[in-house]
């Protein structure tokens, strides 16, 4: 596997490929990702996974500062995982003095995660465009667990005329149901135990739906009743139009019903979709 | 010549290139065009075309409906010069039902002719960054004589790391120094006469600064005084930065000397570079 540090070297090395799986990342890389990484190694000839902590998706009071940089571990989980290069690139690489160009997507931006982390996907597609162009990549991976993030990434692509196809994997869980994130292992051992309410409200969701309740004033009182016993605090918990985000009376749609919430400091998301 | 009329012809037949030359146009092709088309044509073994009025840059009292549309003539000019392919997309392919997505240039968009046209540049740079997706071209080629333009382009190129080389071209101009543009056919006789103004009140600019006028005190109003005497109603003359397009007080560096101006109903423009 090649690390590759420069924005030049991943050019040099992609003029040598026919087709390209690209997986962009910002590290602290976990078995969600190993999976995006193997279902790439599977697709394509060649896999690129991109190591990146975006600071413009952060916002002022977030923790990019404290945000989990375990480079080493990280290069060898993508090696495992079937990885032919890694990209590498610092802040000064990405946004040079003077940079001032972005890509925006109106209006799924600002919804859910959009409204409490205002400018954070503006940050998420400028950096995946840019990081598109430069890996050039056949097919790019992500994880349904951001599902908003792979709505507005479909919506970019498709918009702007991106030529490389998004594909949107599974979430990967613990044994309990609690999805994969870096941001997991902020969680202490009472935290750890108390996340797997938000799967365990989605599930009951899931249940409800599955029984014949497509009411949202029935299931949306469900899902926060579970949450308030775990939680310490909720961000939103939403049933929405899968494709537009807009709030939903009946699961009559795909539907996606997204949380995010605070376990102890910790914002944790998760999400399902119904009704397809 | 062949002439292309979907996305996925481009795609198709981009597919069988190696290296492509891009020239994207408005249609009402002239003699500037073809300049462009002639350089693509000694520079790249494939040059593409594209003729699409883009509805995103005009603002709402701008001359969108009445733009010229001389497709007949353009694909003739397009022959002519050296083109391998036309795309000649409509509106409906380029911005389909639920269009969101766009990019921006910060500040650089917001002078000059941002000024007076607001949101003409993202309109103008979520359309190009579109072909630039589409045409996956090697080199693309502009005209100088849309110098922010260029310049927000070559921001954007850069920023979102784009793998294309931007080419900025010379100012093609009539026998009496009008710059050619496809609003000069809405002059009348006698406005065609008053819109030589533009390129006498910047000759005179350039004269005094190589006679060693460097202050932009002197400077403009010399550019003004020409003005007033041709045009109907300047939009505006700015002696500015000509990378950051922020006004000088001293011709120390180079420098963009940059003007818009209603002859009859008319808006032109035109410019110069002084000080490299």
């Amino acid at each position: 596997m090649k690390t590759l540090n420069t924005i030049e070297e991943v050019r040099a090395w992609r003029g040598a490929q026919a087709e390209v799986g690209f997986v962009p990342t910002m590290g602290a890389l976990h078995e969600g990702h190993a999976s995006l990484i193997r279902r790439s190694a599977a697709d394509n000839p060649a896999t690129l996974v991109s190591v990146f902590v975006n600071p413009t998706q952060f916002g002022p009071n977030e923790d990019l500062a404290k945000y989990p940089r375990t480079l080493d571990a990280d290069l060898k989980l993508c090696e495992a995982a079937g990885a032919t290069a890694v990209f590498t690139p610092d802040k000064s690489m990405m946004y040079p003095p003077g940079f001032r160009s972005w890509v925006i997507v109106d209006e799924l931006g600002d919804r859910l995660c959009g409204s409490s982390r205002p400018g954070h996907f503006k940050g998420v597609t400028t950096v995946v465009a840019k990081l598109f162009n430069i890996a050039q990549a056949t097919r790019a991976y992500f994880g349904q667990k951001d599902a908003q993030q792979a709505l507005i990434l479909r919506r970019m692509v498709s918009d702007l005329n991106l030529p490389l196809e998004l594909v949107v994997c599974p979430t990967v869980r613990e044994a309990d149901g609690l999805a994969l994130s870096s941001r997991n292992r902020y969680l202490n051992e009472d935290e750890r135990k108390r996340a797997v309410g938000l799967h365990k409200a989605l599930a009951e969701v899931e249940r409800l739906f599955k029984a014949g309740t497509t009411k949202t004033a029935i299931l949306h009182p469900a899902l926060v009743t579970i949450l308030d016993d775990y939680v310490d605090k909720l961000d939103y918990a939403e049933i929405v139009d899968a494709d537009s985000l807009q709030p939903l009376d009946e699961v009559d749609r795909p539907t996606l019903v997204a949380i995010a919430a605070f376990v102890g400091s910790t914002r944790l998301i998760d999400n399902t979709i119904i009704g397809v």
